[in-house]
C-alpha cells in the first residue's frame, strides 16, 4: 500500500470530487488536466476496439457463448458437467493464445436436487410447479402430506404461530424488490421450522411469472430443525392464499429427493495478457462459470463470463498489451455463496495489494449503459473520463456502488476499487434462476457492446501511468 | 326478415355511411338525427350502469370469477369438472334470479392428455417441457425414440423431405402473428407424416416465453397417418435448431398417453332477462365456459364468460328490462372447434331471424377499448353512437371485423350482426393455452369496465325502437 500513498495524497490535493449521493451519479469532478489528457489519449484505442466489435469480431461473444451453452447447458457446482465446461474453457483459452491459462482448485458444495414434486390434493387436485431451494434437505421417500397455512409476511406467520405445528407454511409475500423479497427464500424455512412447520413453499422471487418457479440458495439457521423448502409459482401462491382466506382446508403432498453429496473439487479459470512494465499489477474482468441446475445458465452468468473471456481474447488478437496484467477469471461456486471468489481471495491474499481494479458482470448482459463502481469518489471521476471515450457505444453512465458483481465482495470489502456492468436489465429477475434462463435472453449486439466496454476499460486502466486509488480507510 | 326490410331500406336511403377500410375504423357516419337522438336518450341508463360498477357492484365480476376459478380450475370438454362447473353456473344463475335458466345438451369430444414427456437424449440430456396438442394420438407405451430434424417452415420441410422418414420433425417457425403461425400447430403433424415422420414437436405459438409450452387444437388431414404431436417451448425449439445447424445428431424420446374417450354430453348454459314487447327477439352476450386442461382457464375464457354472466346479473339486480330479450350464453366445447356454438345454431336455426345482435368476448378481458363489429357499415355507426355514451369508461373505439368471438361464427356467417370486446390484450398470447392462464392475468377494474360495456350495449340494443340491420346479401 505504501507505494501509492504519496501519489494518492497528491491526487487528492489536486482534485476536487463531488458526488451527488442522492441519485448515485457523478455530479461534479475536477480531475487534473494531465489526468484528463492522459485518458483522452486513449480515444484511438477505444475507437479501434469499437471498430473491432463492429467488424472482424462482430457477434463473436454471442457465438462463443451460444456454442458453449449448446454444448453444456446448465452447470451446477459439484457436477461433472461443470468440470467439463471448465476443461472446455481452459482448452479454448489456450487455443486463443491467452497467457498463464490454468484452473485453480476450489472445494465446492455438491447439492443434488433429485426428483421433486408438489401436489395440491385438497380442495382440488393440481400439480404445483416448484423448484427445491439450494441446500434444502429432502422429504422422506414417501413425501410429506400435510395441511397448509398461507401467510404474506413473517409478521403474519408470527401472529398465527400457534397454528403452524405440523403444517406446510406457504409464503405469499408480495414482490417489492429482489433484495427485499429474497429474505423469504433465504430465511423462510427456518422462520417456519421455529414454530414446528414440516416444510415451506415460498412464492418465487420474481416480478413477473408465466407460471415459472425460480430456485436459489437458502440458509438454515443454527439449531433449528432443517425442513424441506422450495419455491412455487407466484400464481399458485396467490391461488393458495385465496383458498386459505376463503377458509378452505388445504392439503399438499411434497416430495423432494434433495440432498448433499460430499464436497467436490471445482476450479476458477484464469487467463491473462501479461503486463509489460508492471506484470505484477492486475486488472481483473470476470463472471462466474457455474450456474443453477435449471435453464441453461446463459444469462446467469454465461453472458458475464463470456464478455470477460471474449474481451481478453479480442485484446490478445488485436495485439494490445498494457503496462499492467489484464486477467480474466471465471469464478466457480458463485451460486452457493461466492465460494470460488472467496477461495481465490484467501489463496492470493498477499497479492491483493497488486489488484488495481476488479470488474465483474453478474446482473445481465443486456444493452450496456455504463459502469457501477465501488471506491473513492475519484474512482468514479476517472471511470467517467474513460467511459466518455465510449460515447459511440452510448455507455457513459456512471453509478455507485458496484452492486452487480457479487464475486468482487472480498476485494471491495478491502477497499480495492471495482465495478460491475450497468445494463438495461429491467427483466433480469423474470429469467433469473429459472428454466427461462436460456440463450433466448441473450442478443449479439448488447454482448458485443458489453465486450467492447469491458475490453476498453480494462485495457485503459491497465495501461494508465497511475494506479486507480484504493480506499485506504477500508484497507 | 321481411319485417325489417322496409325499415332497413329507409335507413339506407337516409344515411350515408363511409368506413375507412384501411385501418378498419369508422371514418364518417351520417345517421339520421332521430336515431342519434334516440341513442342519446340512453345516456342516463349508461350512467346508471357505470355508477353501479363503480359502486355497489365494484369488483363483483372479478370476485365471481375468482371464486369460480378457485373452485374448479381448468375445465376441458368431456371432463366431469366441466360439468360440475356448468352445474355451479346454473345454480348460481337461479340464485341471482336470472330467467329461463337451463343447460342445453351438446355432444363434445373427450380428449385426454394423460402422462407425457419429451426428453432430449443426445447431444446432451435435457427435459423438454411440452404439451401434447388436442386431438393428438399418443405414442406406444414405451414411447418413441428417434432422430430429429429441425426446420423453420413447411418449405424447408419439403426441401429435406427425403430425410424425414422415421424421424421426429421439430418446427422452429418464427412467430409472426397468431393467425399466421398457428398453421404449424394445426397442420404440422400431417405435413410431416406425409413424408414419413414418426412425431412432431412444434414451437409453441407465442410471441414471448419463459420456457412456457402452449397447447391447442390440431387437425389431422384425411388419409395421412396420425402421428403424435406436441408443442415445445420457443427456447428449446431455438436450441434444437442451433444444434441441428451445427451438425449434431439429435435424439429425442417422446412419451404421450394422449387418447380419445367416447364423446361426452356437455351443456351450453343459458340465462335471460325476458324482453317486454319483443321477447322473441334476442341480443346475446357470451363467452365460453370450457377451457384447455392446463392453467386455470381464467383468461380463456373465464373473463369473457363472467363479464357476460355478471352483466346480466347486474341488469337484473338493477331492474332493467329491455324491449327485447337479453340472453347470456356460456358456450361449451369451444376449444375443440366451437362445438357448443355450432350445435346451438343448428338446434335453434329457426330462431336465427330473431337474433338481433350477438356478442362474445374471447380474446381477453384486459382494459376494454371498445367493440369490434361484423355487419353492415351502418352497424358500426350505431355502435359508435352507443359507445359514445360510455366516454367515462374510455371505451369508444369501434373496429371491424369482430375477430375475438369465434363462437359467433355460425351467425356472423349468416349476416347476423355481432361484436367482440376490443381490449388492451397485447400480452394475450403470452398466457393463451398455457399454465400461465390463471387469475393473475385478470384484474378487477378492467373486468368491471368490460361488464359495464357489455351490459350497457346489450341493454341499449335490446331496447331500441329498431332492430340492428342484418346483412341481407349474406342472409
Amino acid at each position: 500500500m505504501h507505494n501509492i500513498l504519496p501519489w494518492l495524497l497528491n491526487l487528492l490535493v489536486l482534485t476536487l470530487v463531488l458526488c451527488n449521493e442522492e441519485d448515485n451519479t457523478i455530479e461534479k469532478c475536477n480531475l487534473s488536466n494531465s489526468i484528463k489528457q492522459e485518458i483522452a489519449s486513449y480515444q484511438n484505442i477505444a475507437n479501434q476496439i469499437i471498430a473491432a466489435i463492429n467488424g472482424k469480431f462482430k457477434n463473436s461473444t454471442y457465438n462463443h457463448l451460444d456454442e458453449f451453452i449448446s454444448e453444456f447447458g446448465n452447470r451446477i457446482s459439484g457436477s461433472k458437467n461443470l468440470e467439463n465446461a471448465i476443461d472446455y474453457m481452459i482448452i479454448k483459452s489456450e487455443m486463443y493464445n491467452l497467457e498463464n491459462v490454468h484452473g485453480e482448485d476450489v472445494v465446492v458444495p455438491h447439492w443434488v436436487r433429485g426428483e421433486e414434486s408438489a401436489t395440491l390434493l385438497h380442495p382440488r387436485v393440481k400439480n404445483l410447479p416448484m423448484l427445491g431451494l439450494g441446500s434444502s434437505v429432502g422429504t422422506p421417500p414417501e413425501g410429506i402430506l400435510a395441511k397448509a397455512v398461507v401467510v404474506s409476511s413473517f409478521e403474519e406467520l408470527k401472529k398465527i404461530s400457534s397454528k403452524v405445528k405440523g403444517k406446510i407454511v406457504v409464503y405469499n409475500q408480495k414482490y417489492t424488490s429482489y433484495g427485499e423479497s429474497v429474505i423469504y427464500r433465504r430465511d423462510g424455512a427456518s422462520m417456519a421450522a421455529k414454530y414446528g412447520a414440516v416444510a415451506t413453499l415460498i412464492e418465487s422471487i420474481t416480478p413477473f411469472s408465466l407460471a415459472t418457479p425460480h430456485t436459489g440458495w437458502q440458509a438454515y439457521a443454527d439449531n433449528i430443525t432443517k425442513i424441506p423448502t422450495a419455491c412455487i409459482t407466484r400464481e399458485d401462491a396467490n391461488m393458495l392464499h385465496g383458498m386459505y382466506k376463503r377458509g378452505k382446508t388445504i392439503y399438499i403432498k411434497l416430495k423432494m429427493e434433495a440432498h448433499f453429496l460430499p464436497p467436490a473439487i471445482s476450479r476458477n479459470v484464469v487467463a491473462e495478457i501479461k503486463g509489460t512494465t508492471h506484470p505484477d499489477k492486475v486488472v481483473v474482468i470476470s463472471g462466474h462459470i457455474d450456474s443453477w441446475d435449471v435453464g441453461e445458465g446463459a444469462m446467469d452468468d454465461g453472458g458475464g463470463a463470456f464478455i470477460s473471456w471474449t474481451a481478453l481474447a479480442i485484446l490478445k488478437a488485436m495485439g494490445f498489451r498494457a503496462k499492467r496484467t489484464i486477467r480474466t477469471i471465471l469464478w466457480t461456486g458463485e451460486e452457493e455463496g461466492y465460494i470460488g471468489a472467496f477461495a481465490y481471495a484467501k489463496e492470493h491474499s498477499n497479492e491483493t495489494k497488486n489488484l488495481n481494479f476488479v470488474m465483474e458482470s453478474d446482473i445481465g448482459t443486456f444493452t450496456p449503459l455504463g459502469l457501477k463502481y465501488s471506491g473513492l469518489p475519484i474512482v468514479g471521476c476517472i471511470i467517467q473520463e474513460i467511459l466518455n471515450l465510449l460515447r459511440e457505444l452510448n455507455t457513459t453512465k456512471v453509478l455507485t456502488p458496484a452492486d452487480g458483481g457479487p464475486d468482487l465482495t472480498p476485494w471491495l470489502n478491502q477497499g480495492v476499487p471495482g465495478a460491475s456492468l450497468d445494463n438495461a436489465n429491467e427483466r433480469y429477475f423474470w429469467y433469473h434462476h429459472s428454466a427461462a434462463d436460456t440463450m433466448d435472453v441473450e442478443e449479439p449486439e448488447p454482448l458485443d457492446k458489453g465486450t467492447a466496454l469491458w475490453a476498453a476499460v480494462a485495457y485503459i486502466i491497465a495501461d494508465l501511468s497511475f494506479d486507480i486509488p484504493k480506499n485506504l480507510t477500508v484497507l
